[in-house]
């Protein structure tokens, strides 16, 4: 059980945090469009995971990325933006497929992206990741490598090591049917595994394409029923509820202006991946995770330049 | 057999020239990169038989294009695209998979394209497209579409259409292994439809890559012993080597000026079957293929703004 005064006690291990996942291109269209008529594009450095460990590098703690690219122009942009970052490139992998890219155009209304999946699930379990694995202290992972084979197996080995080893499981269950194998029910899988990690983060989107339309309070149930042990729903602009099954606390957004949505979900995870890590309390981390989201929302694009964690504790006054 | 002084009697048909294939997006960097560097890019109207079917509308003769695009932005922006050069967007299929796209660099060494397939090998062989194939002339196709499953299947039931029907086909071989489906032997199975097409236009390139290294003569031979009917081998700079089985000519480049070879080849294609349509002489029309694809190389971009194929003779001279 997490107790929301408490910290989360972690082993004394030799890395932070592990993130396993898409790493891949965000082509995103230069110009708001809403008639597909924009034709330039900009290549950006993509992936919830990879995001995630940009950011809780500069946040002061620090992460593994593993992640697979293709033997391509992309895939070197991509290992080079992570040397850029000063993030070790030891995990990435190189398969014989293209480089995963997501087009994405800028709209005023929602964004429909158009997904092209090729190296990124194409992670294999290698005894160097369980090494490292098994020296860390928390292990991160989104739907993408789960919602197809062979990297599918790849976290099924990843959750079975980390809860032998003590390694704190965080899972962003955005499920989306589009990135999933068609004609195969994806949502019945991803149930089977949120029994299996310790804290899940659901938006109302995530959670409705989950569990169908119902109250957010409704949806922690769902999530704790299968076996969650804390459910961080995120409600927008309307902040989130937290629930450890046993109480539920309601978090206000600190945000003060939005330029950007994206990538603000990412910056929560690593928010509260750091201060769990630098031992603030489990609510007090909820908080700074939000504080951090509330810093990148005034800036565009899914990676900003975020100040440390300290800092962004005494800007928000937490 | 062809004689190279006749011309290619057809019978009176609805239809001039039906092109099978892939219809995507070239997302090309809008510099020069040789580094990975470039991070802009431009969408841009791509395929090959969708190139030929813009050209001949343009050279004065009626395409048909059977392709097939995702539901989704990019697949939207290319059927308004063939919309604007008012071409009949009918055979357009739409699949549940994402539009297919290259990616290409533009580079002073060779560019290494990634691929990303999706849509483009969905097509069906549906009762409309037997319907306008058996009305058309000639159908044309590149290896794209006979590189997987299911357009695979869908081309075999072209030609067996078209070898019943009197329709002529064209076969452009351009095998490169990055489209096949891996671990397949995709040179076998182009070599056993060479032997069902009518002409077939190889690369030196296309050629070492399913022969290996030879002289041009000796691939000339290759191609014939497979049974093809008329063998056009182009030489770049050094024009091209055309046989019948029987005899062989050559044809010395009309290039004057070259800024940009991208869609030369499918210049050629479009005026040597604008040609043959409008009853020159086999010769007569392999030499205003060549001089298209002279015009075509003095701008930038595979389509370029042709005028009609009478224009191209007279300002050629022939």
């Amino acid at each position: 059980m997490f107790e929301f005064k408490d910290n989360i006690p972690f082993r004394e291990k030799k890395n932070d945090i592990l993130t396993v996942g898409e790493l891949l291109i965000d082509m995103m269209t230069t110009e708001y469009d809403n008639n597909d008529e924009c034709n330039t594009y900009r290549k950006l450095f993509g992936g919830s995971p990879s995001n995630i460990a940009l950011n809780v590098k500069k946040l002061g703690v620090n992460p593994i990325i593993v992640s697979t690219v293709g033997e391509d122009g992309l895939g070197r942009f991509l290992i080079n933006q992570l040397k850029h970052a000063d993030i070790d490139t030891d995990h990435i992998q190189r398969a014989d497929e293209s480089t995963s890219m997501v087009v994405v155009t800028k709209s005023v209304s929602t964004p429909i992206p158009i997904f092209y999946r090729g190296a990124d699930y194409q992670i294999s379990y290698t005894p160097k990741l369980e090494d490292s694995l098994i020296n860390s202290k928390i292990v991160h992972f989104s739907c993408w490598p789960i919602s197809r084979v062979p990297s599918r197996y790849t976290i099924e080995r990843v959750i079975d090591t980390a809860r032998n080893h003590d390694v704190l499981i965080g899972f962003d269950p955005n499920y989306h049917p589009m990135i999933w194998q068609k004609g195969e029910n994806g949502i019945e899988y991803v149930k089977s595994i949120i029994g299996k990690v310790d804290i899940v983060k659901p938006s109302e989107d995530d959670a409705e394409r989950l569990f169908g339309k119902a109250v957010p309070e409704r949806y922690l149930d769902n999530f704790l029923e299968l076996g969650a042990r804390l459910v961080i729903l995120t409600l927008g602009k309307d902040g989130a509820i937290v629930s450890n099954g046993r109480e539920t606390i309601t978090f206000n957004s600190l945000a003060t202006q939005v330029e950007d949505t994206t990538g603000a979900g990412d910056a929560f995870w690593s928010g509260f991946y750091a201060a769990i890590v630098k031992g603030y309390s489990l609510k007090h981390a909820l908080s700074l995770g939000f504080a951090v989201s509330a810093y990148k929302l005034k800036y565009t694009g899914a990676i900003v330049n975020l100040p440390n964690l300290e800092d962004i504790k005494e800007k928000y006054g937490l």
